[in-house]
């Protein structure tokens, strides 16, 4: 999608240009996993025309390969986006109906081609959310993914706004889960999706967060039996320019928890959770049997996101090591 | 329409912002209007949303009534702008489809009172080229104002990529045209919509144009015997940077032809043709019974849009009759 | 007024350009109020220039009514603004001698004509103190506004800088002040014009600020019987970036109290005292018989105006109702 | 004077930002001086604020002594640009009404002390025009100048906008005229200030423009026999975007004429004759004997004047030297 | 290198900021014919930090493959430039001492592996001129391209200024050029480098420019027995904002000649050379058997470019063969 | 030092533009220091090109005297800046290898007249860091210095990236520090350049790090028994935006602590330690006798340096004492 923002704060009425970038959820996602050296291929459906080649050349400057993009359709998405600060919330006016990707159908794209020496595919759910096709091109590469061993991640990523095709989120949803490995969300993502509450909480411990949480994994695990981990990204909204930031993993055993960091002075907070799941997936793939390194790369990795502006997050392993280690003193390094 | 076009003769994939104005043909001519100090109200279809209100004020901005404008549908239409120099001409890159005005039915607007006290209607061959419900629209607009003794106009403005929805031009122009005063279009728009060409012209002469245009202004009064005049502008594309400007109007007798400007340096050729039917306008209600000077006004109104960035033509009336009494020397004014 | 501002926190000489917005105490206002949805006109003297045709656009782009602006006289007046951070605050170079609206004279504008059909009429302190003549016409309004029944309304913005024409403000001030309905004032204003202080508190209650605040009002009403409600707004300035703010309200016989919001990364503090009274005029018309309400509306949309670039509060009712409502998260809206 | 200019071409109303440099006729040449390495100091009032300082530090960047400046005062003056092409000439929007020079007295500025060491003094038909106290200062270093020998110059500068306080050019300026030594002005400056019209041109010998300029060199030479050297500027305004330039000097015996420079792109024509003074001050100190250089160098030096951007010439000896050698093929220089 | 320039023709003194793009003759004409869609590979020697990770994130995004660069040394080289305008010419500072690629030896790269499936090796003589170390390992690169059958062209691209490490470009040259098939120079560049002149030229003729060209192919074919064709490209530099431009090719039987383009209005000429270069191996890779068109499809290509920013072309062989075909009209394309 | 920094917080990578200002150690406290009204000189080796002509420029629009300057060499040193926020801490890329200060030698300055008239001299721990050369220079400056009976003072300044000519800060530093009267340095620097730590620190005492500076202020003073002052500055890194900020001063006998500022909204740390020093010198030499109000105007100048964009502290007497004075509330002033 491309993003158009006002600088500076200012308003749409306000402003005279807007900056421009692209992102949204799996394209962000790539970027994070480039970033730390992964080989990555972003697929999707785009227009043949300039605005599409711009997209095309902004991913693979981070090192993203395009080259299983299919061509089609008449537009790119767009979204245009207010930064808010202190108590006034950022806001997002979408303008993404009729996206080439949204006009997607089964078969278009070439699912064995894509994933031949893949290990990885990672869908959101904001793809089923936007059209049938979207839906069922998505479940058509879980299931080839499935087959051919691959390892697949979603992020629930819930947005009530967007489900306007005639079928809702937990209609859809559960077929795609079925087939997942690896399970994002936040908060209210397995609420609003699924309808899973945590239970059986004993309030009066002083562990009722902890024990919410595994409850949700719980949960979820039982319903969706492929599922290996889930993880759950835990925001503190302070005001648009102060949030608490950290996750847990229940692997089905355990729960870890991360560290929780205090983001005092956001510069741009969308994509945070993008790019935790870049930094996860990364974590995953490289502190094999350590789930706890692997959280605190996620986390840490998407508390630097919110200083970096844009939807892509463009730090290093160097520097997300480096919070992971504690040293969140923010020194300058010559 | 919004307009996003990256700054400094740079190329999309060059540029991280975008100059965001609002523009498009009629609300061209509508802003031209108010500049010269008509009352004008602008009458489309907008989605709710904020850029929507950012559109709206910005119109008012110009003094241009927007209380006219009925609200619904999805999206504002949106054309990206790549400003070229030279050799290399502009491009532009449409995402208007689905537009809220492109979905806009008949009985949406009530003309009735849209033309209470109105003396003048304008409309573009754009907006029956973009669906069958703004052709209809534009037709029921026409007729309420042919009812009502309000002078019509239409810039017949072909745009051969325009018309998708399975109408082609020639089907639908005709029956607009016909309830139309003052026809204006450039050279080639009366051969590409209704297949007139210049007839009986000698060519040995020394007077083929004058006697080209003439011919071109007989025929279409010929076939619209409504029409009361007819105006063509006259560009000469010397390269992107220097376009030469010119215009005749035929009014059944006499064919009136306006100086040919040299304009240099182009700072903005976009809504050029808008630009001089703003002038026409202003001009024909101004210089009433003295068409050649409505004609020179909008000829020297337009040539100094060249000079004004964005859709909008920007200039005052003094600017205008300077220029039309003769002075091109661009003296500062102190 | 034409606001002068460098960019990004620079000083003067440190800045290429200068961001060029419009402000001053009224028409802040009276942009509050258009924003909400209030029919609103702002009046005042401009000169016959450029400039002063690109600030009537300028608010006619924020939907208030310019047509009874009154134009003679040289200038606009002019403020530059080095906007501070954390310990050190903005700073204002006022350059406002002998703008167009302080040479005004009783007699320039016709009071009869602008309060025709209004309900409303808003002053403040710093149109008495730029000249006598300014006073004048001030009193003159207050004048036929009281005649008409016109509710008077009044911030009482007492700037030491200002009152350079031979009177102090104790002596222009009440005469104005007594044909006011309703008075607003920082904890300053009260004492520097009137002598006024905080009496009969008992400090060793535990409610010292709320007494004093009743003891102000009490005594502002005692002097000016007319007046039917006094306002204070509160902040604390921690820091040029964090402050808190709040408000109070006294109607003769209670004292309401505003929540305390803490704006802790402040983007442009310019205008907050304006747009206090903004929203409490459009608080005090909307939420009739609910003083509370009127009061919380006018802090929560002056808090967000803390996070808004330029002198002018560009929120929606909307925005501040959700403030108002107890949601400061700040979440992203989408 | 602070400049304020909109960017790119904008109107005042399309702009949000306005580009701020410091400028005015003295300033100009000052600077001008300055880039060639002469010692140069700049007297003039300003008010003690930081706009001022900001003025101040400018000129110490260009080289500029800025000792001799006094303070007092309210106001630095103002003036706003709108910058234009092709057919639309660049607007002036003066706003330097009491500003501290203008409100300048005979005895504010220690003369004596400005002139130790000396050995020119410049001054323009501006300075004269704004005010009476201008104009008796003005006249007071005059005096003092001639009394210590040092060379006079002045360029007349005729705007006949300026001249508000009572008295004509031509009442004030012959007073100030009789003292200097060089004299600078355009075609018609000497019209306008003195009446002076070219006499006894035989329009038949084909030298028509030679002789009218040294019929004016001589009646002026006539009527002010101080002076030693006249100096005209020729600017052939072919659109704003294109001009032509040279320039004439007639030393009493001989008309010396400088080649003609097309100078077709123009960036920023403001302050084109003000580097033809400073120019010509470095040409007359440094080739002397040569006036035929020293014209040819002030030509060349304010041809590449219209290249750089704002008021300030910003151009080397040895780039003025290689136009002045014939080398206007504008190659890259690496 | 990383290029540095000042926006809208500023001198550096005027500048607050410099844009940042990269470039240098090797790599723009390596982005062009990635452009076209040939594959390229980058070679070069880089030291290990932030910018030159940013700079091979560009020439990613311009569809470069990087994954040949070396790793070491401790800088990238810089330059800065200033656009001129008319009659200034622009101005080129190098700070490009010491960069890595300037202390490159041989056997640092592996051309055996870099030339791997090649077809084409294109160096210019930038690079011999830097250091002994880049000279040598030029030489080992044509030695193994030529060894290989990879088809090696030559820019010869004098730059007086960079020869300093002790030798001169006509002891160095010879060895690299004798390894060459194809020699594109201007026409300064045969006689500074190899003192050739055009022979036998009969002035008389009226073909004396066609001639001279042929004389110089001749001589540089016959010193160099390797070369299959010598390219020239013609500059006429009118001025800085105005260049005419064309070119010829020498096939050892026959001149080509190209048609001569007017840039009226030149953006950015820097890289003019390099994204000739980019279109004549496009062109001879593309147009085989027609040297002609491959010419044409050069300097086609290169005179879009001068309306480009920054060194790399940014054109697509849709508009390239359009202006081939005649079409310099620069109309919008819609 | 030119400094190239990208704006609003972006990475390299995100950028196409760099601020572009100057800056460096002895520069900064050079600007500082005229800020406050003294006469500095700033006596450095730059290259004669256009980049030092600008460079030079900066520093006379801040009122240093820039003639003991020496020109020489190649390029002006280089240092690239990401400004961080919260958890990414700013980063520096440093290229200033082969600077023309790094090849400054013993005899190219006359220190002898640089001195004349002189009552301080200033030096910092990175010029004897980057060459042999520039520490011999410096140590003969010092030399110079100590002969005339002027002030030295200096900054340690250890940056262990820096010493890469083959020698040590502990081999070097001595013989310099031996002739410095007063010593500025942080936390660190005195135990990575003398190996000097806190000793007989009675750690179960309430006043710990008092002791620990006193006791580090005494070595310091037995190793150098030409000091007088040693000043530490004490900087808390909450994080990249919050910094707590503080200094002690230790005159032989007594331990002077300044106030500590929690700085919420850093703008820009760069430079912050330079400040300090340029306080500190103005306060010994203005608040003669009074150690703690010179120690507060460093602590109190720096802290607002935090505040101001660039290398340069912008900030005036007034400034400084309002926030000695108590006054951190940031409030506008008008």
């Amino acid at each position: 999608m491309l993003r158009l923002a006002p600088p500076d704060f200012l308003r749409f009425r306000q402003s005279t240009f807007l900056e421009s970038t692209f992102g949204g959820g799996e394209a962000n996602v790539a970027v994070s996993c480039a970033n730390y050296g992964l080989d990555v291929s972003f697929v999707t459906r785009l227009p043949k025309n300039d605005i599409s080649d711009w997209c095309i050349r902004t991913l693979r400057q981070s090192n993203v390969d395009t080259s299983d993009i299919v061509f089609g359709g008449d537009r790119i998405g767009i979204y245009f986006l207010e930064t808010g600060a202190v108590s006034r919330g950022s806001k997002v006016v979408y303008d993404r109906a009729n996206s080439s990707v949204s006009q997607i159908e089964t078969g278009m794209i070439d699912w064995d081609k894509v994933f031949e020496g893949a290990t990885w595919f990672h869908w959101t759910g904001i793809t089923p959310a936007i059209s049938q096709g979207a839906a069922d091109a998505c479940l058509e590469a879980i299931k080839v993914a499935n087959d051919k061993g691959v390892t697949v991640s979603c992020d629930l990523n819930y947005r009530k706004n967007l489900w306007k095709y005639g079928k809702t989120a937990d209609e859809v949803m559960p077929g795609l889960v079925e087939g997942t490995d690896i399970i994002l969300g936040n908060e209210e993502d397995a609420e609003k999706v699924f309808g899973i509450h945590p239970e059986g909480v004993d309030v009066t411990s002083g562990h009722v967060e902890g024990a919410a949480y595994e409850s949700v994994g719980k949960q979820l695990m039982t319903r969706f039996p492929r599922a290996k981990k889930v993880i759950i990204t835990l925001r503190g909204s302070i005001n648009a320019s102060h949030n608490s930031w950290s996750g847990v993993l229940w692997d089905g055993k355990q729960l870890y928890q991360a560290p929780t960091y205090q983001i005092t002075h956001i510069v741009d907070r969308v994509g945070g959770g993008d790019s935790f799941m870049g930094g996860l997936i990364y974590g995953l793939n490289t502190y094999t049997d350590n789930d706890q390194k692997a959280l605190d790369f996620a986390v840490a990795a998407s508390c630097l996101k919110h200083t970096i502006k844009g939807d892509f997050n463009q730090v290093t392993i160097d520097e997300v090591e480096k919070l992971m280690g504690g040293d969140a003193s923010g020194r300058v390094s010559r």
